[in-house]
């Protein structure tokens, strides 16, 4: 029976449930592909350290470059993550004629349109599918599943460490200081959680996805990021009281002239699906012109899940090295030279509902003041609420504005912060209508 | 540029769609493909009817023959739905030497085997994404996506119609016969609505799912059977009492010497995503050894979300033929030779918990002579409501039991009906525990 011999690069997390997926669903994959995938050689840096997996020592190198060099190795699967040497060795596996598969969402968003030249000029795969939503088959479903499909909206919650955080807040009150602690202490969040939480591992993930959807070079820098760490469990509660959940969202929006991409906490429905995404689990949706929306759930990380798509992604280039189809599916969906080059709308150009708590003095006239001034910037309210809530001293004013211009709402909130009545910064959460496409 | 020319056989409701977006998403297809996918010849009885899309009428023809004996035509289309003359049509496509696409689960269900292992020996591909919740790119996730998983089980809301009627007599406190009636107004429903509400239907997309699942030629037959057309909205009342809801689910289940599979209307946590997949939508959660649970969500059916899946198929097909990688994916994701012939589990073996809803007379000692009954038959009771509401006379005992083979929760219901005092039929619904695998 024909083998296809896989190289492996990292025997970190990922890499661990890419090797024992490897060994222990040998049978099963030979069932369904027909040949026998091996693991081949496994480059480790610490050789000594203790793998969640422990592969046979003696396909173990410290030296990626017995990978490179060997004949024998088809496909080298890159699990070291960051950017370099990342780069560079997926660099070397491609120039050494080798299909490459990574999870490595950094170092796509960076340098992806880079490394999917080298791919193409090559004439070999490369393959990401854990690097969106983990064990989520996202990537296929975009480039195959939906094939038909000019894809019109994208909403997903993309990083499960900040949506573990949002649940704890949400469900048990709990501070964000206090359930990120939490987090770390049961492994979901790292000792520097700033990627995760920052919203930027999440744009990393939509920068990949958009190039995808709406067949467009990404630039991941003008992605607007905005992270979970100013969150208050007040406005989670005051949500609640509006019908909402907060979420740390992934959106993007195609267009004809530019297309829309940002990473932010968001108020939606309780009632809608995405609201009830709890933990560690990732969901998105996709808004398609013929299929509707369509929405992928499971688990955005982990050993097991993450070591499924990427051997997912090994199957599928094994599938095209044993029908002799070479590259069968474009890398970004689209053919490279249908790929544009739509610029980013910049955040101030974008368009939602606002949630808008103001720290006032419990006293007359606040409101009309602040309604004015909303006004003058032709933003108009949609509901208020005034609370007895005390906070620092003031009482909160919470507004929810009909749809508004970002530029038009941070203009209209600096003009009211100037007024000498405001106690404390107002807290603004976008509120995102989801089924507008 | 190259051409890949497709025939149609259908201009019904899917069939429109896919002749909608062949044409109107011509560009796009390009765009991906790198070929074009142009709709050579469209076969339909009734060519003076009007159809939701009208095609050019000079690729119309009364006859399919004219599409078989086209020797341009590579990929055929069949949307004729039902078993004669679809299954004639699909085995002359293939005799022909052409690829084909369905949506046909009926057939397929039923004369699956047969028409796969004639593709088999062709060398010709069968594709039937559409077949199974519409819009829903499941097949292409189960085959691919999740290809390093066994797949240990898999529940689902498979079929819009019911599900629509199952929401409104929720929702609304309808009965089923007005739910009904309302559904058929709306066009959601069919004159005969027997194969949607009866789960026909659903068990029709379940033997095609579970096949792909667990690499197990599956007998339609074999597959247990329930539809919604017996429900009460009392019953609906009493799961939301105690925290359920009530959905038409199509479950399956592996096993090392027979496969579950059984379609059935069953009590869900309301917390649970599938309690909260409303009206005409569908979702099907895959539990997979590695990637853990996966959800998919989407619509079921319709012109253009049917069409979607069509045609993904077909561009799936054109690939396989622009970069000669013929048969790339095993129709039924496992290789022909590796396929099994393990039986469905007889519904006498099932094992789950039970709601109970007993008619009696309000007057002591009734609860006492019916647990008796039940433990007799080793089963155990959760949880017990005596409500005062009467029904034709009686006051209703519900019981939930703890998990029980479905042989003697039937005994034990027939021992209790054998006593004097049980004033109507005892109402049984399944409470499916979903993350059990």
């Amino acid at each position: 029976m024909k083998q296809i011999k896989v190289g492996l690069i990292g025997l970190g997390t990922v890499g661990s449930g890419v090797a024992q997926i490897l060994t222990q669903q040998r049978r099963l994959i030979k069932n369904r592909l027909g040949a026998e995938l091996v693991l081949a050689r496994v480059a480790e840096k610490y050789l000594d350290a203790p793998h969640r997996y422990e592969v046979d020592r003696a396909l173990l190198t410290p030296d990626a470059n017995n990978l490179f060099n060997d004949p024998e190795i088809d496909i080298i699967v890159e699990l070291i993550g960051g950017i370099e040497p990342a780069r560079t060795f997926m660099r070397r596996a491609l120039e050494a004629g080798k299909h490459v598969v990574t999870a490595n969402k950094a170092l796509l968003a960076r340098d992806g349109n880079e490394l999917f030249a080298l791919a193409n000029e090559k004439g070999l795969e490369l393959g990401f599918e854990a690097s969106v939503c983990g064990a989520i088959p996202i990537i296929k479903a975009v480039r195959e599943g939906l094939a038909a499909n000019e894809i019109d909206y994208t909403v997903g919650i993309m990083n499960g460490t900040a949506n573990y955080i949002l649940s704890k807040m949400t469900d048990e009150g709990a501070s964000y200081a206090h359930a990120l602690k939490e987090a770390q202490e049961k492994g979901f969040a790292e000792a520097d959680p700033t990627y995760d939480v920052e919203g930027i591992d999440t744009a990393h993930k939509l920068a990949i996805l958009a190039a995808l959807c709406y067949g467009n070079r990404v630039n991941f820098d003008d992605i607007y990021t905005e992270g979970i760490s100013r969150l208050e469990p007040l406005d989670i509660d005051f949500a609640r009281e509006f019908g909402y959940k907060i979420k740390l969202l992934a959106i993007s929006r195609g267009g004809a002239k530019s297309i829309e991409a940002r990473v932010h906490p968001a108020m939606i429905p309780v009632g809608h699906p995405l609201a009830n995404v709890a933990g560690a689990f990732n969901a998105v949706e996709i808004v398609a012109r013929s299929a509707g929306p369509i929405m992928l759930y499971g688990l955005g990380a982990g050993m097991l899940p993450a070591g499924s798509a990427v051997v997912a992604d090994v199957i599928d280039i094994a599938r095209n090295m044993l029908t002799g189809a070479g590259v069968r599916v474009p890398i970004l969906a689209h053919q490279p030279k249908a790929l544009r080059d739509r610029p980013l709308r910049k955040i101030d150009e974008v368009s939602c509902q606002h949630y808008l708590r103001f720290s006032v003095p419990d006293q007359p006239g606040v409101l009309s003041k602040i309604a004015g001034v909303l006004a003058k910037h032709n933003i108009s309210i949609a509901s208020c609420v005034q609370k007895g809530r005390r906070v620092k001293g003031s009482v909160a004013v919470v507004m929810l504005t009909h749809e508004a211009r970002e530029a038009d709402v941070a203009k209209a909130v600096a003009g009211i912060e100037r007024l000498k009545l405001i106690a404390a910064p107002t807290v603004r959460v976008r509120i995102e209508s989801l089924a507008k496409a």
